[in-house]
């Protein structure tokens, strides 16, 4: 980016069905990314010990939860076992208007919702992996869990891994330096897409400058 | 990309206004991406000592080239200072299905004219220089070229500025190397695509492979 331009910030979405490595690749970007930030989501679960509020979450009853719906203050919100999530608008905005990128960990419903509301700032990843044999692996040794709780999680990914066409772009994870350096590949061809640029210099656009009285 | 996967290639369009480095980064970017190929034009103008058929040009006489234009064959063409130049479609198309990426070096007219015909598989970026004084400074000292023809060139660059918007990406180049690692990361974001995979794995689409049955 010049000094002449500057752009609106974007929304990065990346989802995956559990076991892909989508955590370790947020984490990874978040840390060598400076104009990247995470957004951070809105709960009505009790705040856990070491849990920090506005950082973790943002931590509110469920009356106040409601009213944000009914206000329009969530991009996206979601129920899951009894407790609420959603993702409020307001800091996002700040962010892209400060020309700052924010991410988002999400499932494909949030996408899908967040689509709905902000098609033209949204960029959305979804995080494959590599094949069944290495999800299953991933889910098994994951923990100690039953075999059944290990059966459902499977069912769920292949549930979620079938909404792959709702997003833009499809990474493998069969290793994660190089799915990683797609991932930082997609967000920075997104910062330059014409689109999103604002404030291009006068002299491209032909309107004032030295050149302008040469080219009429 | 994993093994189960494969994807169709892309058409690479880069232009710039003269002056602007467009040649250099084209030429790293060959040098740096084993799966990118240059697109070869027909000429009607005659071959120069030292030019390779097939190479540097498909050389052929104006009857061919008319015929071709008929026939459809070339994505985009036009007519410069009496000789025609355009970009024959058949060898794009075997290096599409081969899953290679085509580069094209062409003006905006050769962009829009290709974008009516492929929109699907164009990927378009303009590469802009800094700033009007760089501009100057570089077409100047390109040459000993007389004050008028300086004069000519830089109503031209100015003139295709203005074009901009015919473009999916714009990358400043300020810097050699952020812009090509800029151009790079396009290329590569672009070959993510979800529209451009084919063949996605069979546990992917949730049709087959072990989840199936536990799924339903």
């Amino acid at each position: 980016m010049s000094a002449g331009m500057s752009r609106k910030g974007l929304m990065f979405v990346i989802s995956s069905p559990s076991g892909a490595g989508k955590t370790t690749i947020a984490r990874e970007l978040l840390d060598n990314e400076p104009k990247l930030e995470m957004s951070v989501s809105m709960t009505t679960r009790p705040q856990r010990a070491g849990e920090v509020e506005g950082r973790d979450y943002f931590f509110v009853d469920k009356a106040t939860f409601d009213q944000t719906v009914q206000d329009g203050g969530l991009l996206e919100h979601a129920t899951v076992f009894g407790n609420s999530y959603g993702t409020p608008v307001a800091p996002v905005d700040r962010a892209l208007q400060d020309g700052k990128d924010v991410l988002f960990d999400v499932d494909w419903q949030g996408a899908q919702q967040m689509r709905a509301r902000r098609v033209d700032d949204i960029v959305s990843v979804f995080i494959l992996p590599p094949n069944a044999e290495e999800l299953e692996r991933r889910l098994t040794t994951r923990g100690r869990d039953p075999d059944e709780v290990v059966r459902q999680r499977m069912a769920k990914a292949a549930d979620e891994m079938s909404r792959y066409d709702a997003y833009d772009y499809i990474v493998v994870n069969d290793d994660l330096d190089r799915c990683l350096g797609q991932v930082r590949a997609i967000l920075h061809a997104e910062r330059a897409r014409r689109q999103r640029l604002v404030n291009l210099p006068a002299f491209v656009r032909g309107l004032s400058g030295p050149y302008a009285a040469e080219a009429s």
